[in-house]
């Protein structure tokens, strides 16, 4: 089969690889119908991480080829949509929500799901079938649930977005982008987008941002609470992985407040006597996506929100390299590749 | 009257200090039955804050003297507790539970309680009246509400401490202690305090403590992973405020956890791809005790609680420096100062 390699920072090809076989007894074998390109891939292109010949791609919604012996929530054929960390879904730490963290946790870029078939380990607790077969239009929807949407979604949750909350968001990726889609699901009375893309801004809109702050840094944060009496805002999503972001976020966030971080944090450091003055709550790290798959697919099926909105690129699996280059240079928030 | 001014590290002194009067409308005159030596203090007495003939001191209980003209919640000859953040409690922030970061906060440290008498502001908002005059013996307790008892409570409740949750408390200082209390109080199933001395852990256990840990930083951790399934604690209280204390507690908590610190922060640095890594609830600060207050004062009124006895050395007011001392060196772990 075909599969995305990247040799080297910036380096990246798409060659033959051995198609999957089934390893453990839990295993599903998928032939992919999407797959895509993530934010977080860009920190070994741009050398910011070790990179060395390594698969890529952890976002993937496919048809089920083949199943282990002991697989028994999803059917060869089923629609499936699973997150980027396989997961057994009934060790403690999932049945407390936190599937991201698993006891048996296998990480999905380690497979390496930019490619034309992908083995899925723990496949009864990862993946989550569709009602049925899903329409074209619907597809890069649900491969957005498998992680970007997933993210913003879990961001939300942990910035504690809901009712009657004003909630801002740092960072206008696709991740930034969802967090405000799941804000407005959640309920939040007000959203505010730091964002300085007029496109982007515009899809922040379209999400349900109420208000669009350009400015950053100390400039970003004087502004939230300008627009929040003085106080800042209740529920602050940091989706960057700056030290300036991550203080912004944190600066941005009311007493008593809410940062949930999905950015992946490199070369920062919080400090202890600010982080001890400012009485917020942190919460983030990796997304659990698992735990919101069933009611995301819902959301989607019904075409209640509409997340694929964030691709803005399609290309051929074959053209991998060419959508790196394109979200390199922020000539695309969001790549998708079909098969 | 007299009162304690700390002249330079390591120097205390109880000298004449002008009677408080009436400043705000809103202000109250109490006469202090009843004052004490903060773990906190021991940071300029130690050099590790600046301090230049400072008056000291935020804990209280005693009898409203006089009131302003605006004072309408406790009246001349009340028998009162207060926070040692003064607050308005009815700003937005108050209302959301935050009390020590309301609008018009001011801190009590800069009144100083350790004196005869003490102007109180914001009194309506800050002090809340017990049912009637303490019997003697309640006054310890009542004295621990004002600060380390409501920090020690609202570490407990920052880290979600409550039924079917394992916590593990790391300091075995006063607040340390009244955390594990505080824990009990919540319905914790198992409670860990870590702690390396026969006394505090004896205490500890009267309060609740259903294991001891006398390990510290990695094998401190270890052990609390070795008592957890390997998962860690559901809930882990940071009692200290330093480096290794922060990590002991961050490492010591299972992803999806909770972290309550309380712990003033001394050069404490965190670094954010732990932090990523981690996916730990972090919640703490200066603690909104007034949130927690009228509660306290009902169980200690009703002898369901006894944080009192953290106290182990009482001494006159004119004693002060050798409180210090005593605590300094850890002869003490709480010194109350009577009047």
């Amino acid at each position: 089969m075909r599969g995305v390699v990247m040799h080297a920072p910036g380096d990246v090809r798409v060659e033959d690889r051995e198609d999957p076989t089934i390893v453990e007894p839990t295993d599903a074998i998928l032939r992919l119908t999407a797959t895509c390109i993530c934010g977080s891939d860009l920190w070994p292109y741009r050398g910011a991480e070790p990179v060395d010949h390594q698969v890529m791609g952890h976002e993937y919604v496919g048809v089920v080829e083949a199943i282990g012996s002991d697989v028994r929530n999803v059917q060869v054929g089923d629609f499936v949509v699973g997150s980027f960390w396989a997961s057994d879904n009934t060790c403690e730490i999932c049945e407390a929500g936190y599937q991201a963290y698993c006891v048996h946790r296998v990480l999905m870029g380690t497979v390496g799901t930019q490619a034309e078939k992908v083995r899925v380990p723990l496949a009864d607790g990862t993946l989550v079938a569709t009602p049925g077969q899903p329409d074209a239009d619907l597809i890069p929807s649900l491969l957005a649930a498998s992680d970007v949407l997933g993210t913003g979604w879990f961001a939300a949750v942990a910035a504690e977005a809901g009712p009657g909350r004003t909630v801002a968001v740092v960072g206008d990726g696709a991740v930034g982008l969802l967090a405000v889609l799941a804000a407005k699901q959640l309920g939040a009375e007000r959203i505010i987008a730091m964002s300085r893309h007029a496109d982007r801004q515009a899809l922040a809109r379209e999400f349900g941002a109420t208000d669009v702050v350009e400015e950053r840094g100390d400039a970003g944060v004087a502004r939230i609470k300008e627009l929040t009496g003085g106080l800042g805002a209740h529920s602050v999503v940091e989706a960057v992985g700056t030290q300036e972001s991550m203080m912004q976020a944190i600066r941005s966030t009311r007493p008593g407040g809410h940062v949930g971080f999905v950015g992946v944090s490199h070369d920062v450091s919080l400090p202890g006597e600010e982080m001890f003055g400012a009485g917020i709550h942190l919460h983030g790290g990796p997304a659990p996506v698992r735990r919101f798959l069933p009611e995301l697919v819902r959301l989607i099926w019904d075409r209640e929100i509409d997340p694929g909105k964030v691709f803005d690129l399609t290309l051929p699996l074959e053209d991998a390299a060419a959508g790196y280059e394109a979200m390199d240079q922020r000539r695309a928030t969001k790549v998708l590749l079909t098969l």
